[in-house]
């Protein structure tokens, strides 16, 4: 029925786009002298910290390999290890391009206006995000082509959510130390501007942008993205051995996600900004075209497939919670809307206000999410009972729907910090007024669809998980009860009764877990930041011609502490996240285990939309005073919008995406060793 | 076998007593003429606002009594109304004391010393403590011995809880609207000292400390030790309908309720300090008494009415997980040790760094609390089935174990908010230095005191409401499938299996209850105290001679202004939470509603923990920078720890507490309403 050919196919034509987008990219032209030297400066510590992260991350997963080949077998652990490394060289890919592509963009911007700058920027990020589907499709189908074993598929998965977790945390603490710590000292203490020279964090604070937002940003997508549909092709595989269904449903989810990279490519085609547009228009059209062209495809592909219509739909549904999640996190963290605005105006009342009002209305964003998800989950059951289809399977294709579209979410979120970086590099080597408010156009339409993104990303890890959960709950042999009304002989031991200690127990711990590792990462990020700023206050006092701009300060000593800080810091909540599900399995039991995973859903989906929303929203309520209201910059409510800023910065870049990765890599983890756990348990 | 002896006679004695104690406080010294006319205004602005609040409430128990006697009979909404009569008289006399200990406080302080002053005080907060427990049990025997129905025993439970849920969200947002107001003008703007007469916020502060503290504190206590017995007892009824067990599981609950009544008398005969003693040591001295004497007179209850040996075990490891929360509480809360001194030290960093501290060290003081309460209830249940005990009926007892000693627990934390106003009344009263440095020694202990009580508080709420969970599973008949080993025959709609959409939908929207009900108090918290420090401003300069002392604020503005807002800004939340579980019973089922209040339990108790901890570290961190460390008063580090002192105070003072009784009226709004609920579902 071609899967593989759609599987192979698409996989390779992203790749390969992504790859010539790369070559175009380079092509053009890289700056002015003092541009370069500034960008090639962001670009070494990028390379830097990958480079011993990607040493860290090896350490780990060859361990993790041996556990795995030790106890799962040598296949599902050579899988575990390639899902690492195919992550690993999309990240690695995708950020060489974006730190390239800023200091092009800014160039563009200076010489061809605002169109080649917006076009430079859009296609740097869309190597990223076409190299992020075509790897993770190319991986699957090769390892479902070669051993066709859900085990292998499940170890390429977490090999997958491995990367991301440590890139998530990592470069979330690195990202968030620099920009803090330059911030506190450079803006507060020192007074320099955003971006100036004379701040010795101010490379370190650009790598982050790349290092946090790019390749962190994209391996958390990636990550989502495989185990969506692995997670459905688990139940596939169930269907098939249970139910005797057509192994159809094993190979449909990569077929769905073929469906999807087409339509990214359609999406991209009509990638460009008339005139006077707003560029954050033009990124909404793409996203638009994308996302009909891929309902239209899908319809087509379940015909072609003749495959069950709920698929369809549930599909669809999917697709819509996503957008839903989207247009809220716009709602409560755009800067024209009234929660932002209603914390700017806090901010006059006091630094306290703004922050209660920040936490509050990120709290109140959760609303519409919740309640989205918990729809499209419920139509998907019913719409799956209807046409006749193992409704687990219906939820688990609803989380896919949200994720098909991943490479044109990714691409409109990796453009984010390359014009953030391109203003950036615009200021440090001062450019013209008019260029940097160009590239400030950029950066302000980059925001907007960041925003978007991560509610989106959000929402598809939430269904995803749901899917994972499912897929555990079949490796694990629970009880579906799917036939009510007539009596059913069951063993209890096989239920999932919420009515039981160890259940409720299990309850309770995970939805622990998410909370506590956030904790964990900002007392990481503060730690950190602590350090950084002793640091620069020692180089502005050993070199006081630092300030006055006769001195250059030593940008690599601020790099490597916020490298070696997040590496070091990353490890403990890395290995609580990976060791919590398998203590909670052999103590309390498989069931307990199940209910492990549904707590930490809840609260993982909680904070981490909460945390995304409340940053994102002190950020724009800073951007909204500094834009004149309330007094404006220096007012008394500017500083406790900065303060508002500030705490929102690890909430937004640190915990907040981490927790998304960290609740699949918990699913994984459980899902994966199930077999194990299950015979050493303490509790059946 | 006496159990309605000693329900009566214990409960007798208890209100006995307090009333005895009243009279002495009472007939104390009042002060000079200037503490008087200071304590009278306090006095005035308390009842004023608890009068229109009971005004408020009385019409809100109108409605839900006729909305009871429409569905669920007379009798049950008769029992609804004594329910939250009996709350509402004991908060009554309680604040009344309360309010007139505290300016006796100050004058035995400056006549007499520190223990007559600490024993005025501690027996102040004894009346509030004996009349919750005294008027708790005797309407809880009164109504069993007259009815013998647990509809109708629920529905006293709900009447109190009612009267809790305002209380401590009206009480909340006055309180917490006074105090940010007097500080962020009166201290940051005016630069006025604490307390001080010239700060036109200053009474309604004070009024705050009484009608959130005590009254607040008092009801929901009440409330979480009326719906643990009454748990217990719907499962005791359950257990005689369904396996043939004896009464005596139906009234036990009683009987362990008069030994803690009996404990605490015992407890409370060994107040006294001496000379150079810490009043802190003292309150702790009278706890320790109590929790041996308890467990002492459990034992000889179990064994005098030869009840099940499980039930002596199981109180034990309730009352042991709530001491091992109120230890926690008090390392992350103390200003002795480490993690409120992190706090400080980060303040000298910025006050973004301390919130940030602030807020991940009081996550990271669930971790304790929430296994603690895991292996208790774990505990519970397979003890109760080693001793051939129904094992939910375990889990409910180990609720009342936590709960037994709560009249100390209650005075102690009365004990508090005196301490506190009667340190206000001699600042105002401008004693001189060693007076009040005296009084701030027994205010510091109260400090402590009410962050172990918080703790408690929080724990014996977390077990009550899986106590309701467990009555609301025996209400609705899922089935418990303890016997494992064997298939059985089930009906699937009986099972709450959490695989099942509409299971895991009703758990994601309770896990989203309490933190929206939360945000929404904040928000509420915010509003208000903007209108109020408009207020202040307006009047500093229509009369100028206020700051120079020549004139006099208008305090009853403030006090008006507090209370409105409060009374206002309650109605919106509370009918959120008294809605939300109905709608979520009709539109998902009665499975999802008991999912709906297992995902609110999970993320009640994380979240009224931790914000009753950070409130309680930012509060300390404060505190010790003023006892000189980082700079002292004054110092930037400083400015930083107030201002994450007053994003704590909603935390810890409004937020948090309402939680623990948002989810116990949500399980008993979902108890009592299950049988019309269950009928009009749209789902099994």
């Amino acid at each position: 029925m071609y899967w593989d050919l759609l599987g192979y196919g698409t996989s390779m034509v992203a790749i390969a786009v992504a790859l010539f987008l790369g070559y175009y990219v380079n092509k053009t032209e890289p700056g002015t002298e003092r541009m370069r030297e500034i960008a090639h400066a962001i670009h070494e510590g990028a390379r830097a910290f990958l480079k011993i992260q990607d040493i860290y991350l090896m350490i780990f997963v060859v361990i993790m390999a041996i556990a795995l080949s030790l106890t799962l077998g040598v296949l599902v652990s050579i899988a575990y290890v390639f899902g690492a490394i195919f992550s690993m060289i999309a990240g690695i890919i995708g950020m060489e391009v974006a730190v390239r592509a800023n200091v092009r963009t800014t160039y563009a911007a200076l010489k061809e206006g605002v169109r080649k700058s917006f076009l430079v920027a859009y296609l740097g990020g869309t190597v990223m995000g076409l190299m992020v589907v075509g790897s993770a499709l190319a991986g699957i189908t090769l390892f479902y082509d070669l051993f066709n074993d859900f085990q292998v598929l499940l170890g390429f998965s977490l090999g997958a959510s491995s990367v991301a977790l440590f890139t998530k945390a990592g470069g979330g603490i690195y990202t968030k130390t620099a920009d803090i710590a330059a911030d506190l000292v450079g803006k507060v203490e020192l007074g320099l501007p955003e971006d100036d020279p004379r701040n010795p964090a101010v490379i370190a604070d650009n790598v982050g942008d790349n290092v946090g937002d790019v390749a962190g940003m994209a391996s958390d997508l990636y990550d989502s993205y495989v185990a969506s549909i692995i997670a459905a092709m688990v139940i596939g595989y169930e269907m098939a051995a249970n139910l005797g269904s057509s192994p159809l449903y094993i190979y449909f989810p990569i077929v769905i996600a073929a469906g999807g990279i087409i339509a990214t490519l359609i999406g991209l085609s009509w990638v460009k900004i008339h005139k006077h547009e707003d560029p954050g228009a033009s990124l909404n059209r793409i996203t638009l075209i994308a996302v009909i062209t891929y309902i239209i495809i899908l319809y087509a592909f379940v015909w072609w497939f003749k495959a069950n219509w709920a698929i369809f739909y549930a599909t669809a549904a999917g697709l819509l919670a996503g957008a839903l999640m989207g247009i809220t996190t716009d709602y409560y963290t755009s800067i024209d809307k009234k929660p932002t605005q209603k914390i700017a105006e806090a901010s006059v009342t006091g630094t306290a206000v703004n922050i209660l009002m920040g936490f509050s209305y990120g709290i109140m964003s959760i609303v519409p999410g919740t309640i989205g998800v918990a729809i499209a989950m419920i139509f998907a059951w019913y719409i799956s009972i209807h046409f006749n289809l193992y409704p687990i399977y219906g939820i688990a294709i609803a989380a896919i729907g949200m994720l098909g579209i991943v490479g044109t979410i990714v691409s409109a979120d990796a453009y984010g910090p390359i014009a953030d970086n391109a203003k950036g590099i615009a200021e440090q080597a001062d450019l013209k007024e008019d260029i940097i408010s160009l590239l400030d156009r950029l950066d302000a339409a980059g925001n907007t669809a960041k925003a978007i993104t991560k509610g989106f990303a959000i929402g598809a890890a939430a269904l995803t998980v749901i899917a994972l959960f499912a897929a555990y709950a079949e490796i694990v042999d629970l009880q579906l009860l799917v036939n009510v009304g007539e009596n059913v002989t069951v063993d209890p031991n096989k239920i999932l009764n919420l009515v039981h200690p160890n259940i409720v127990a299990g309850l309770l711990i995970g939805a622990m877990m998410p909370p506590v590792i956030s904790a964990m990462l900002i007392l990481a990020v503060s730690r950190n930041t602590e350090v950084m700023i002793e640091d620069i206050r020692n180089q502005v006092k050993e070199k006081p011609g630092i300030i006055e701009g006769t001195e250059k300060p030593d940008y690599a000593r601020c790099v490597s502490i916020a490298e070696k800080g997040a590496l070091k810091e990353l490890i403990i909540p890395g290995i609580t996240a990976t060791i919590a599900p398998i203590l909670t399995g052999i103590f309390l039991g498989v069931r307990a285990l199940a209910a492990f995973l549904a707590g930490s859903i809840a609260t993982g989906f909680i904070f981490a939309l909460f945390m995304a929303n409340s940053g994102g929203a002190w950020d724009n309520a800073k951007k909204y005073i500094e834009d004149g209201h309330f007094g404006g910059k220096g007012s008394e409510a500017h500083k406790a919008a900065v303060v508002g800023d500030t705490v929102g910065d690890p909430f937004k870049d640190t915990a907040g995406p981490t927790l998304n990765t960290m609740i699949t890599v918990m699913s994984l983890i459980a899902s994966t060793f199930a077999p194990i756990i299950a015979l050493i348990a303490f509790f059946p």
